[in-house]
C-alpha cells in the first residue's frame, strides 16, 4: 500500500475552514487507499504573533525558550486537523516532535533533524490511521522542544518522508508548482510537470520562494521524490525528482531572480597575498555572508577593485565593518549600491551543452543591460544587473531558452 | 532556604505587561532567598479561544486531541514568563507537563495528577534558577498531553508544593483575599487573615470562585499551605492553614452563594422503597448531578412530594429525563424553578457550638424570606431561598454572625 507524506503550509491552514479543505484533501488520499502522514504549520499569522511576544519580552534571546513559545503554534494546528478528520469519519492522531520522537541537535532555532523514530507511527499507520505531525519542531538530545528554523516544516516533511520510506512528499502550498520563472512577472511563464532535484535547489537558493532550501537538500540526499502543489486548486502540480526521471531534459529549465542583493566594490584595494583574507575575515566575523565576489585584473599590478554582494539586510553592517577596517585593508574608495538584481538561469542541461552562457550575455547585451558581476556554476549562471532592468532581462531570457508557453 | 510556589491566573498573565509585573514578584521572592517554582495559566482569552476553534471543528469530542490544542496556552505563556524572568537578570526555564514529568490518568479533559518527579526540578531550584511551570497539563501513561479540567493550573500549583514539599503556595489571582462573603453584594465583607482547608473546600464548592476545589483538597490532604493574594496589589493575602494554626475560630468565618441552582418538585410521588432510586437512577445516567434533596413526610402514606436541586444548566436535561420517566417514577406533576439561590454558612466553629441554625433560620424569617430547602453538614448549613432575597439575605446573616467590619 502507498505511503505518504502530506505537507500543508501557513497559507493552506490560515483559518479553520482552510483546514477543513487540506483535510478533505487527505480523507481523498486515505479512500484512495494510500498510508498517510500530515505535516502542518502554524495557521498563517500565528508564528509571527508568538514571535512578536517574544521580541517585546526580553532583548536577550533565549533559543530555547523561543522555541518552546514558537512550536506551539503547530501543536493546536495538528490537533484542530486530528478532530476535522475524526469529524469527517477518518481516524487520526496528533504528533508532536517529542511523541515521534523527531530527536535533533541542541542547535535551538535552527535545530537539525538527526533521527526520527517510526516504531511509534508505523503500526499505526498500518491500521489505516492518519498522523497529523507538528511540523517545524523536534526534541533536543535533553528534552527541550528544538524549532528547525522559519520554513522548517518543508524539512519536516521529507525527513519524514525518507524516514517512512514513503513514495511521495506532497507539499501543498499557495502556488500550483514551479513555475519557469515567476509568473507575476513573465506572462509566459510555464508551470514544470518535472524538475530535478539539483534544479530545484539551486531555484530555492537563488530566490524562488517554492520550497525551503534545506527542505530540497534532504530530499535529494534521500531520493525523497517530492510535488509542489496547490492546496487551493484541484489540479497536479510540479515533482521534483532525481535527474535521471526526467526523459526530455531541457537545457535551462528556469530563471530565478533575487532582489535580496546588494553590490559592495572596494576601490583601488592592495593587490598582494592575503588582501581577500583582510577583506572577507571581518565580514564573516560580523555574520555577513559573502554571495559573488568578483575582483579586476590589476592594470598596474599594486591595486584593484573588488566588488561583491552581500544580502541587502546585511549592507549597512557590512559598510560599517568595512571601514572599521579600513586601515587593514588599505582601499581608497568604497561603493555600495542596492539597487541591483541577481538573475540566474538554471538548468542540468547546462553540463552538456555549450553556449549556455553566451545566450545569456548576447541576450542582455542586445537589451542594453549591463551586467555588472557573473558567478557560474556546474548547472546555473548567474549576473548582477541593475535593478531596473529586472523584469525586461527576465522576459528577453525566457524567450531566448525557449521557455515561452505556446 | 525557603523554597515557594507561586502561582498566576489567567488575569495575572493576561498580556505581556501582567506577565511582567507578574515576574518582578517573583523576582521578590528570589532576591529574598527564596528557591521559586511558578506556575502559570494561558494568558486570559486564549484558552477560550482554542476552545471555540475545537467546537467548530468538531461535533465529536476528543478529549486528547482537545487537550493537545488547548494546552498550548499554558506552554506560550511559561516560555514569555522565563524569557521575562532573564531579561531582569533572574535565571528561569520554562517546563511543560511531559518535561517534569507531572504524570497524570488516562482521563483527558479531567485528568488527575498521580505523580510529580522532582529529580530534574529540584537541583535546579537548588542552584537558583526558577522554574516556569506550565499549569494545568500532565502527561498520560500513553505519552499524551493531559489536561485536568478547568481551573486545573490551581491543582498543578498545589499538587508541586507538595511534590516539591514547598514551605507555601501562593495563588496570585486577580481579588486579595478570601472574603467573609462576596464584598460586590455586602459592602462589610471583610477579608480574612486566616481560614482552614475545610472551610475553603466549603467556600469554593459552595459558589465562592477563588480557589478550585480540587486544589483545596489536594491541599487539605498533604497539608499545603496556600496564600490567596491580589497580583494587583501590594498587601498579604488570605492564609488557608490546617485548622489547628487557627487561633481565634470564628464560629462562622464565611457566608457563599451560589445562583447556578435549579429547584425541582415531584408532586405525589409514590411513598414506597425504591422511589428515590427511581428518581435519581435516570438522572445519574443523564449525567445530571444533585444537589439538595428533601422528602416531606407523606400525610396519607401513600403519596409524597420531592424536590431537589440540580446545576441551572442540567436544568432542561432533569427535567427531560424525568418526563421520559414519569411511568417508571409514577409522579402527578413537575414544577421546576430556576430563580433560586443557594445561601450557605460556613465555619468549623459550627462543630461545638450549638443555636447556628437557628440564628440562620430566625434571621430570614425576620426579614420574611421563605426558606425552600435545609441542607446540612458539619461545617456548613445551605438553605435556597428565592433568588431575589440574595442581597438581602446575605447582609442580614453577615451581620447577624457578628461577621460585619468595624
Amino acid at each position: 500500500m502507498a505511503r505518504i507524506v502530506m505537507k500543508f503550509g501557513g497559507t493552506s491552514v490560515a483559518d479553520l475552514e482552510r483546514i477543513a479543505n487540506a483535510a478533505a484533501r487527505v480523507k481523498r488520499e486515505v479512500e484512495a487507499g494510500a498510508q498517510v502522514a500530515v505535516v502542518v504549520s502554524a495557521m498563517a499569522g500565528v508564528t509571527n504573533q508568538l514571535v512578536g511576544y517574544v521580541d517585546q519580552t526580553s532583548r536577550i534571546y533565549d533559543a530555547r525558550e523561543y522555541d518552546a513559545i514558537v512550536a506551539s503554534g503547530e501543536q493546536v494546528t495538528a490537533g484542530l486537523m486530528a478532530l476535522r478528520l475524526q469529524e469527517m469519519g477518518v481516524a487520526a492522531r496528533s504528533w508532536l516532535g517529542w511523541q515521534i520522537p523527531i530527536r535533533t541537535n541542541e542547535v535551538h532555532g535552527k535545530a537539525r533533524i538527526e533521527e526520527i523514530g517510526t516504531e511509534a507511527l508505523v503500526p499505526r499507520l498500518e491500521t489505516g490511521e492518519v498522523a497529523i505531525v507538528a511540523g517545524f519542531q523536534g526534541v533536543s538530545p535533553r528534552g527541550r522542544i528544538a524549532t528547525l528554523g522559519r520554513g522548517g516544516s518543508d524539512t519536516t516533511a521529507v525527513a519524514l518522508a525518507a524516514a517512512l520510506e514513503a513514495e511521495r512528499c506532497d507539499i501543498y502550498t499557495d502556488v500550483d508548482g514551479v513555475y519557469t520563472t515567476d509568473p507575476r512577472i513573465v506572462a509566459k511563464a510555464r508551470k514544470l510537470e518535472r524538475i530535478s532535484h539539483e534544479e530545484m535547489l539551486e531555484m530555492a537558493s537563488l530566490g524562488a520562494k517554492v520550497l525551503q532550501t534545506r527542505s530540497v537538500e534532504l530530499a535529494m540526499n534521500h531520493g525523497v521524490r517530492l510535488q509542489v502543489l496547490s492546496s487551493f486548486e484541484d489540479k497536479p502540480g510540479t515533482l521534483v525528482v532525481d535527474e535521471d526521471e526526467i526523459v526530455e531534459q531541457q537545457i535551462v529549465s528556469g530563471i530565478a531572480y533575487s532582489r535580496d542583493e546588494a553590490k559592495v566594490t572596494l576601490v583601488k584595494v592592495a593587490d598582494k597575498p592575503g588582501v581577500a583574507a583582510s577583506v572577507f575575515g571581518p565580514l564573516s566575523d560580523a555574520a555577513v555572508n559573502v554571495d559573488m565576489i568578483v575582483q579586476s585584473v590589476s592594470s598596474d599590478g599594486k591595486r584593484t577593485d573588488m566588488t561583491f554582494t552581500v544580502a541587502k539586510s546585511d549592507l549597512e553592517r557590512a559598510v560599517a565593518t568595512l571601514e572599521k577596517n579600513r586601515d587593514g585593508i588599505e582601499y581608497e574608495d568604497l561603493i555600495s549600491d542596492a539597487d541591483v538584481v541577481k538573475i540566474s538561469v538554471i538548468g542540468v542541461g547546462m553540463r552538456s551543452h555549450a553556449g549556455v552562457a553566451q545566450t545569456m550575455f548576447r541576450t542582455l547585451a542586445e537589451k542594453g543591460i549591463n551586467i555588472q558581476v557573473i558567478s557560474t556554476s556546474e548547472i546555473k549562471i548567474s549576473t548582477l544587473v541593475a535593478e531596473e532592468y529586472t523584469e525586461l532581462a527576465l522576459r528577453a531570457l525566457h524567450t531566448a531558452y525557449g521557455l515561452d508557453a505556446a
